[in-house]
């Protein structure tokens, strides 16, 4: 676990750690908990804000174990287990500037200092899409929100329209109508992806009605958002419509930037994994939204990060690293 | 979701079901709570023993969530969990005695019930392996057991044995260590598989010794257990040790008999999967330990229990079963 570096004094080591994991939701905490228990002594960057997409959530239905739980109770939950085996000294509350995974042992940069490691687990998550709009970004915060956890709050009783048709939509759409006037889904397709049970919740709620086939092309407002232009995609008819709030839920896109062009990565920007959670770099495992095209979930997140922690503690036993 | 079947009478229908779920440790809430809240309205046979292997554990300390919660009541939330979402009359507390996939809609044959339905999710688990000793099978129940945390308190005060060299045979060792005078391990190897928390606890117990490189090959004893006969198998020594309790705690073997033939299946019966969940035959998935060589872990199961219920979905939906 120590590697004596040959320029240093004698008597001076510098460390190389078994294992850094880099990210903070169910993937990242079910990686530093069993890391930690086949004593790895892991590191855990979570990042200046841990908890992953969950802490942006309201009630978590489907976690098993959890009938219903706020997202940010089971991220704490999940903190505190993973403190019951980590070394306090080994959780970094910090974002990672860049990592070098083209020498052995890999570094991983955080701000000023430089961690190496044999063995990286990546749980870096995903981060919520924006359309893309000029006036969307002018007006974030001023009635833009990526956020309705956060931000519901303050449109009481105001129009809001949501965009999206996944169930993060859904969810949204159910969680701004406890409060708004009325929530207006605007959707570019006749059909919502989001499963049954959350739009069945969405057609039962008087509070929510459904724009479809519709995209959004402006908006509008100075100091706030005043409306929105929509465009339906079928008939080509372009409208404007009042509203005071925008709450984007379009999907995400994995946090990858800074493994690009050092891992396979897809055409989405997702990481290629084979066996699960293996990666094109020998030590280098990924975990959860990062490499998950497909069903981004929590549990299937901590499934995922778990496998990753013991495929570590594998390659750094078949290496020698630890016994 | 009903099928009309021409030679019944007119009016008559004959219920198809979306999904069965075949077994209730995680894979099997998992799958249940996922298929429930998409809409499916699953039966979930849960067998005559529900809960799978976790309610053969004491304390589980690596379901991310819950720093340390005994496996029965883990068991007992996802069961309460499932209940939520699952139809009351569609949980069957009964042992599936055959099933047919060899003609589409599936046949689920539980005792003289036939249910039909056309998708399947296997999450029949694993089963304690035993030695295979004539006289091991002789003597469970008389001192032989495959259940360290049902049997312990038996055994207060006694000498006993535990086979084995994973975490199950280090969990058992130390849960018996409370009760029993001294507990004895018998390995094979010179060295264990179990996780290095694992191991640390079974070192660092002063009641528990270990014996390397050595098998048992009979059990002594004629109403009840009164010894082993031991061999190393490095110098083919054979002796004779008196103890009062034999744990065999060497692992599992997947539960697929029932699908031999139907389903492709590996050399040691697992069912082989690919893109994580799905078997050879569409519409037909399996997850968690019966189709699981390589973690066999309650969280892992968990997602794969979930991925199952969406591929399932999707299956229905692209076969326009379900909309």
């Amino acid at each position: 676990m120590y590697r004596v570096i040959q320029y240093l004094k004698l008597g001076e080591v510098e460390m190389v750690e078994n294992v850094i994991i880099i990210g903070s939701g169910p993937a990242g905490y079910a990686a530093a908990i069993y890391a930690a228990r086949n004593d790895l002594d892991p590191i855990l960057i979570r990042g200046l804000q841990a908890g992953g997409q969950l802490m942006l959530t309201s009630f978590v239905e489907n976690y098993p174990g959890f009938e219903s739980i706020l997202g940010p109770d089971l991220m704490e939950k999940m903190s505190q287990h993973s403190k019951k085996f980590l070394s306090p000294n080994k959780i970094i509350d910090n974002d990672v500037t860049s990592v070098d995974l083209n020498s052995f042992p890999y570094k991983v940069h955080v701000e000023d200092k430089v961690y190496e490691t044999y063995s990286l687990i990546i749980a870096s998550g995903a981060s919520a899409k924006w359309l893309g709009l000029e006036n969307e970004k002018r007006l974030i915060g001023k009635g833009v929100s990526g956020c309705a956890v956060c931000d519901a709050f303050f449109f009481k009783n105001k129009s809001v329209v949501v965009v999206g048709g996944g169930d993060s939509a859904m969810e949204d759409a159910g969680y701004l109508a406890k409060f708004a006037k009325d929530v207006i889904i605007i959707h570019r397709r006749d059909k919502f992806r989001a499963s049954s049970i959350m739009q069945d919740r969405v057609f039962s709620n008087p509070k929510i009605k459904v724009i479809w086939d519709t995209v959004v092309e402006d908006v509008l407002g100075t100091d706030h958002v005043e409306g929105v232009k929509l465009k339906n995609v079928k008939t080509g008819e372009e409208k404007i419509m009042p509203t005071q709030g925008l709450f984007i839920a379009i999907g995400h896109y994995p946090n990858t930037d800074m493994f690009k062009g050092q891992l396979q990565i897809d055409e989405l920007g997702y990481i290629v994994t084979h066996d699960s959670v293996k990666t094109s770099k020998e030590g280098v495992f990924a975990a959860g939204d990062v490499q998950d095209r497909r069903y981004k979930q929590a549990v299937i997140a901590a499934g995922w990060g778990a496998m990753a922690a013991i495929e570590a503690t594998k390659f750094l036993e078949e290496k020698k690293i630890v016994k």
